[in-house]
């Protein structure tokens, strides 16, 4: 740190990424990346002239994106947000809706970057545990009087709450934004989208890096009240317009154009996730129901951090977090079947090996 | 705006971009692009494979990209900070080193966002006029306890301190980090990269959007001491660590490995300013020396605005700001030799039209 750095800033915890070797030696079943390639469209959107034309700027307004994503989700241009990730979204949602003094509400296990941005913001969080069985009981969260913060499905966990809970939750919250994160929405869960007519403080966030094979890509959108999405483009306006990528913005567009690609990948992970499930508890895991595209599992007879360790050392990285209540569980993305049959080898040897 | 805007966004005045028509039907020399295209290494450095592993994050690091430009210019990796462009850059800076209460120097006339960042971020700007001939007086930034935000070469007017002077700056600051802006200084100023060693508040930031035709790549650096750097890297970690698209980090890479391509183009872009300057000059318009890859300029015989909207109808863009002290003048962005002998006949066609 140096002499220089604002004091607000000086005890900041920040985030930490998931590891992101970039060797491809391991077997990532660390970060929730897709298993499958980015869609043949969005390969065949980006030859010699786009990358050529890199000298160009993007367009800001990123208009043949948004108003694709428009007609995908049935919904106006005025309607839709885009910007570098998710997480580029999630900042700027509590940058302009957790009020002054800044309060926000969210779970207590979920997506570490809520509590990173409550920090940076000064915004106070109000942190709401999970249940025993690491369910959002949503009834916790009805008449808060603050910005409203949740994943769902819920990250780590990867638990859904379902569309009627989630309408409670925003309905009971009229003078507060509902922001809905809802990257692992497209493995199984209910999205709140078609709330957005109905409720102006709901703000649905989503992301091209599951689904939809574009981690790498960095391009988030948001979704709801024309209002709200000209609150996001001032504080994007405000900070860096050009933030994404041209090529993204072609591969964006491609990608809207092979959904049936990603709904086949899509179907592939959840049944490669039912298989997972099923394989492991067979080798005697806890794994928390999933309509994500991971599940958080834990074994009895040997910790976390021993079996994260012991799958590293054999080439496949899960992901492991040190807070207190998931310390003795993995989340293990869904890769592809040959993936998963790895990783559930992997794990009968490792616990044969513990328990011989 | 929505009711549930943060109070204190309200009122920010965004940041305008130059106008991006994205048919290309306009010859635009209106926001400092290359006319040259990517290099070939760069196009090269981008295949299927590489757009197949979009479906992977990219290193937040960027360690492949921060070890190259260590090399380029001769500094440890950790005195480089990766981003998603210079602007993304200045807005950390901002937030990291305008102190608290925060206060921040710059010219009245210079890049439009400094001012923005200013407002975002509650700092209080001081704001220095630049001389009559649009030179920056390097006194007036001696001793001002306080960051300086300084371009060098200035935006929209081209001029550039010489290194003695810039050096006087950040040597008589040394309890304050002074920003040197360098997105034009490949087009024949003197960097202050060799400072860095000597000055522990300085940073210099620098892109690839102008000399390395990459602006639609969306990369963006930073060269300072150690401890700088991590400042900025907190900032980015608390915020979206993963900003850089994986493409941009390999054509990055691809493009500091073709050095001499750009080289070259830079070469030709100074030897089209000079034509360019003395062209104009000889239709009686007044050109403010510039080291940058545009001229501001402006004529006795019709007004600033009129010029940027006849050349507009006659299919050119150029850059026009409503800014007091320059209203009368456009920046021009310095295209290919036939661009801008298309800019000369175009303006003698209107001048003659206006005059006969």
């Amino acid at each position: 740190m140096s002499q220089y750095l604002n004091a607000r800033y000086q005890t900041l915890e920040v985030y930490t990424p998931g590891e992101q070797p970039q060797d491809q030696v391991y077997t990532k079943l660390n970060t929730n990346e897709s298993p499958y390639p980015a869609s043949p469209r969005v390969v065949a959107s980006i030859g010699k002239k786009e990358l050529e034309d890199l000298r160009l700027y993007s367009d800001p307004d990123l208009k043949p994106l948004v108003a694709k994503l428009a007609e995908v989700y049935g919904l106006s241009p005025a309607q839709v947000f885009v910007s570098n990730g998710s997480d580029d979204i999630l900042n700027f949602a509590f940058m302009a809706f957790s009020g002054q003094p800044g309060r926000a509400a969210f779970p207590d296990i979920t997506y570490g970057f809520y509590q990173v941005f409550a920090d940076l913001h000064q915004v106070t969080p109000t942190v709401i545990p999970l249940r025993e069985d690491f369910s959002v009981d949503y009834r916790q969260y009805l008449n808060l009087d603050q910005m409203i913060v949740l994943a769902n499905p819920n990250a780590q966990v990867g638990r859904a709450l379902p569309l009627r809970e989630m309408e409670e939750i925003i309905a009971s919250n009229p003078d507060h934004v509902v922001v809905v994160d809802e990257a692992y929405v497209d493995f199984g869960a209910e999205s709140c989208v078609p709330l957005i007519a109905k409720y102006p403080n709901l703000l649905v966030v989503q992301t091209f890096s599951k689904s939809r094979s574009m981690a790498g890509a960095r391009l988030g959108f948001a979704l709801g009240n024309a209002e709200l999405i000209a609150d996001l483009n001032r504080i994007k306006y405000s900070t860096n317009p050009y933030n994404v990528n041209r090529l993204t913005m072609a591969a964006g567009v491609a990608a809207l154009e092979d959904q049936a690609y990603y709904d086949e990948n899509c179907k592939k992970i959840m049944s490669t996730r039912a298989w997972t499930v099923d394989a492991m508890e067979k080798l005697g895991f806890t794994v928390f129901p999933s309509l994500a595209n991971f599940v958080l599992a834990g074994h009895p007879a040997m910790d976390g951090e021993a079996i994260y360790r012991e799958l590293k050392r054999r080439g496949i990285l899960v992901r492991h977090f040190s807070t207190p209540r998931i310390q003795n569980y993995n989340r293990i993305t869904i890769g592809s079947p040959a993936q998963m049959a790895l990783l559930v080898d992997t794990l009968r040897e490792i616990l044969g090996g513990e328990t011989s």
